[in-house]
C-alpha cells in the first residue's frame, strides 16, 4: 500500500481540494463510519450522510462542496474518483506467478499462451487456445476447442465447455459453468427429447461474471454477453440470450433464453425475463421484476409482471390497501340498495381459482 | 456433420415435401433468419412466421401447409421432426474415450464398470459403483456407497453425496450437487441444532440436471426426481422433495421440501414451492409463482400468490390501475357525502403496515 | 446404529411416556407414515396428524398426551427431542479419517492443525492457517492468508478466497463460495469500472452455509455471517452484508449488500432484501419477499414489496379479485352517470405502462 498526499490524489482524480491542507497523508480508503486519521472516505449515497460531521477520516470524496469540518476532495464523479484511488492505493488482488503447473493436465493438443499461470488441477482440453499471462485457477475445466483472449482470468472451478469464446480481459468467478447444453426438449407423446444444443457461448472483451453463474450453450444461435457487460452471482443465462454491451446484470437474475438485450442496460437482482423478446438499449429494470415481452428504449420498469417503474412504484404499494379498497366497494354498493339502485357485487365474479 | 436429401428427411421423420424437390441436399439445421443454402430450418413458434419469406434456407419444417415460396417439410410435430434431424445431421457432443485416467482418484473398494471414461482429478470413494459406459468428467466427486447405473454423464465438478442412487441415462450437469444435508434444524432455546440428513437422492432412469443446482438429500424419506424428468440450471431442490416422472423444472426454480410433484408438471423458472405440499399431475405452473397449498391435477397456475393462470393473466395486470381505482372510488365517496350518505373510506384501514 | 428402549429415549430427552412400556425396543426414527416396528416416529406438524391411528411405528414423539393406539413419548419441545435421538440412534455423516492426501497440493507456508483430513486435490495457498480436525475435501481450494478454526467441514468444491476467516465448527457445502469480489463497479462514461474489493468474509462460529451459495467479500468493510446462522442452498449474499448471530437463511435468499441483519431473524426462501438497509433482531421474512427498506425488531412481513405479514396474507390474496372490484366499481360509476352525478371514471389515467 503506497502513501499520497491529498493534493496528489486530487491531481490524479481532476479534483480540488476545499477546506483541507493538499499536504495531508493519505495511505487508504475506509467507509465515513470507520474511517481513521490516515484514509480518506467518500460521500456518494445521501443515505451516509450523517456520518459526515462525526467521520475520523483525513479527508472525503464529495460531488459538490459541503459545510462540514473534514477536508473535501471535490470531484465531478465522486463514486469514481473514489475508485480510481482505491485502485491506485490498495490495487487489485494479485495473482501469484506460478507458471505451468506440472499438477495441471494440459492436452498435447491445446495452446497456452506466453506468461499464463495453469494451477494444479486444472484441466485443458485438446484444440483450446489461451492467450497471454490468463490465469487458470485449480479446478478451472477447459473444454474441447475452447478459445480464451488475453489476460483472463478464471478462478477456481470455473467450467469452459467445448467450443465457447472468451474475448481479453475476461474474468469469470468461482464455480460458474459456460457452455453446459441450453434447456432443449420436444415433448412427444409424454416423453422429453432432448435437442442437440449446437451454439456456443461467445463472451466479449471486458465481461466479468459473478460466482456459481450458469450460461447455457445456444440450441443453434450462440448465447453473446457483450462487452464490458458485468454480471453478479447465481444468473440463470438461457440458451441463445444476447445482451448487450455494458450492461449491470444483478446476482440471481434470470433469463429463460433467446431474448436479446440492448446495450447499458441493467438488471437487477431476481429478475425474471421471458424468452424470444427485445429489451431494448438503457432498459433498467427493478429488482424481482418478471418481464413477460418486449421492452422499448430508455424504459425503466418495475414488478411482476413488469410495469413502468413509476407507475409499479405507487402501484404495487397500493396491493396493501386492497382489503381497505374492497370494503369500501362494499359499503357503496349497500348505499346503493338503499337508493334502490342495485350494483353487482365484486363476489358475484369470484369462483375460487386455485 | 453428414448430408441428406430433403426426401430422406422427410422419411426419417415420417413428414411429406411441398412446393420443392426432395433431391434438395441438406446438411445441418439453422434458424430461419440466420439459415443458408444447404440447411433446413423449423416454423414452430409464430413469432418468427416473417421471416418465412425471406428465409434463405433450402427447406422449412412446419406443422401445416403455408403459402410461402420456401420448400416445406410439412411434419405432425414439427418441433419433434426438427429435433430428429438435429440429432441426425449434428448429433450430441462427444464424449472422448479416454478410458481411467491415472490421475483421479479411485477407491480400491469402488467397482467402475466396462467402458467408462474417468478423468483426471475426480474422486470414487470407498463402495461405490459405477454402470458401464459412463463418463465421469473432471473434479467430479462421487461419495461413499453412492450407485449410479449405465450411460450416465456427470459433468466436470459435479459433486454426488454418499449413498444417493442414480438410474441409467441420466445426466446431470456442471457443479451441481446431489445428496447435501437437508436445512434441517430444531431451535431450542435460540439455537439451532443441526438434525441428521438420514435419507438420499433417488435419480430416476432418464433424468437431466442442468448446472450449479442443489439437490438436498431426504432428512428421513428420500428425495426423487422420477424418471425422465428434465431440470434447468440453479434449480433449489429441498430435502425430501418428490418431483414424478416427466416433468420439466425451468431454472432457479425452488422446492422448499416434503412437497410431492405428479406426473408431466411444467414448472418454470424462479417459481418458489412451499414445503409439505401436494402438487397434481400434469400441473403447469408459470415464471415466479408463489405456491402456497395444493394443487390439483390439470391445474394451470400462475402468479405470487398463486391462482388459476387465466385469472392470474387479468388480475396481475390490473395491479398497475390500482392508483386510478382508488382515485375512482374516492370520487364516488365525495359524491356520496353531496347525497349526505356517508361511506367508510378506504383511508380509514391504513395504518402503515411495514 | 445402536439400540435403545423407550424409556432409555425419555429419560434422553427428559421426556414421559404414555400409553406404552418403557421396554419398547427402538433402533431408529422414520416418518409416521413409512415406519414399521422397531421405531420411533414424531407429529411435530399438525399436517400429518392423520397419519397417526395407522401408523406402524413402536412409539411416537409428541407435544401433548394425544388419545391414540400408539405409545407416546412426550416432551416439552417434541422436534428438539426427535433431533436429539435421530442424533442419538443415527448421528451425523461420519468423515473418513483421511490424514493428509500427498494428491493434496499444500503450500508449505500454510499451516494446517493436528487431525485435519486434507483430500486428494484439495489446494491450500501459501499463508493459510487451518485449525485442528478439520476436513477439507476433494476438490476444496482455500487461497492466500485464509484462517479456519478447528473442527470445520469444507465439502468438495468449496472456494474460500484470500484471507477470508471462518470460526470453529463452520460447515460450508459442495460448491460454495466464499469471498469472491463484489459487485462493484463506478460506471463512468458508459464505461463500468471494477472498484477493489478489500473487505473480507468473516464467517463466524457454528456457521452452516448450504452448497452453491455465494458470499461475496466486502467492498470495504468485511462481510459477516453471525454466530449459529445457517443458510441454505444457493443463497446470493452482496459485498458487506452483516448478518448477526443465529439467522435462519432459507435457499435461494438473495441480499443486495451492505445491508444489516440482526440476530435470530428467519428470511424465508428466494426473499430480495434491498442494499444499505437495517433488518432488526427476530425478524421473519415469508418466502419470496421483496424488503425495500428498514424493517423494526419482530416484524413479520411478506409480500414484494413486504408489509407486514397479516395484512399481506388477506390483502395479496384479494389480487385475484381486481378484475371484479374494478367491474363493480364500473358500474358504480355508471349508476352514478344516471343520477346526474359524474365520476372520474379509471379508466382515464390508463396510459399503457409498459
Amino acid at each position: 500500500m503506497s502513501e499520497k498526499t491529498l493534493k496528489e490524489l486530487a491531481e490524479y482524480v481532476g479534483g480540488e481540494i476545499y477546506n483541507g491542507s493538499g499536504e495531508i497523508k493519505i495511505s487508504s480508503v475506509s467507509t465515513l463510519s470507520k474511517a481513521v486519521a490516515g484514509q480518506i472516505s467518500f460521500l456518494t449515497n445521501d443515505k451516509y450522510a450523517g456520518y459526515l460531521n462525526d467521520t475520523k477520516a483525513s479527508a472525503v470524496i464529495v460531488g459538490e462542496k459541503i459545510d462540514c469540518p473534514v477536508p473535501l476532495l471535490i470531484a465531478k464523479d465522486p463514486y469514481y474518483a473514489m475508485t480510481q484511488i482505491m485502485i491506485l492505493l490498495h490495487g487489485f488482488r494479485p495473482h501469484e506467478k506460478i507458471g505451468i503447473s506440472p499438477q495441471a493436465k494440459i492436452s498435447p493438443d491445446a495452446a497456452v499462451g506466453d506468461g499464463c499461470d495453469i494451477h494444479p488441477f486444472a484441466v485443458i482440453c485438446s484444440g483450446a487456445k489461451i492467450g497471454r499471462q490468463c490465469k487458470i485457477y485449480p479446478g478451472v475445466y477447459i473444454g474441447r476447442d475452447v478459445h480464451i483472449g488475453d489476460d483472463c482470468v478464471l478462478y477456481p472451478n470455473v467450467v469452459i465447455h467445448d467450443k465457447c469464446i472468451l474475448g481479453n480481459r475476461v474474468v469469470i468467478n468461482s464455480s460458474t459453468t459456460v457452455g453446459e447444453d441450453g434447456f432443449g426438449y420436444a415433448t412427444h407423446k409424454g416423453i422429453h427429447h432432448k435437442i442437440p444444443q449446437i451454439g456456443t457461448v461467445i463472451i466479449e472483451d471486458d465481461v466479468e461474471i459473478g460466482s456459481n453463474c450458469g450460461i447455457q450453450r445456444g440450441a443453434i444461435d450462440d448465447t453473446i454477453i457483450g462487452k464490458g457487460t458485468k454480471m453478479g452471482d447465481l444468473c440463470d443465462i438461457g440458451h441463445g440470450t444476447k445482451i448487450g454491451p455494458y450492461c449491470l446484470i444483478i446476482g440471481q437474475a434470470a433469463f429463460a433464453g433467446s431474448a436479446t438485450i440492448g446495450h447499458h442496460c441493467v438488471i437487477a437482482g431476481q429478475v425474471g425475463i421471458i424468452g424470444h423478446c427485445k429489451i431494448g438499449n438503457c432498459v433498467q429494470i427493478g429488482a424481482q421484476a418478471g418481464v413477460a415481452g418486449d421492452v422499448p428504449d430508455n424504459a425503466k420498469i418495475a414488478g411482476s409482471p413488469a410495469i413502468e417503474a413509476n407507475k409499479a412504484k405507487r402501484a404495487y404499494l397500493l396491493i396493501e390497501h386492497l382489503p381497505a379498497i374492497r370494503q369500501t366497494l362494499r359499503h357503496i354498493t349497500r348505499q346503493f340498495k338503499k337508493l334502490d339502485m342495485p350494483v353487482k357485487d365484486d363476489h358475484d365474479d369470484d369462483n375460487g381459482g386455485k
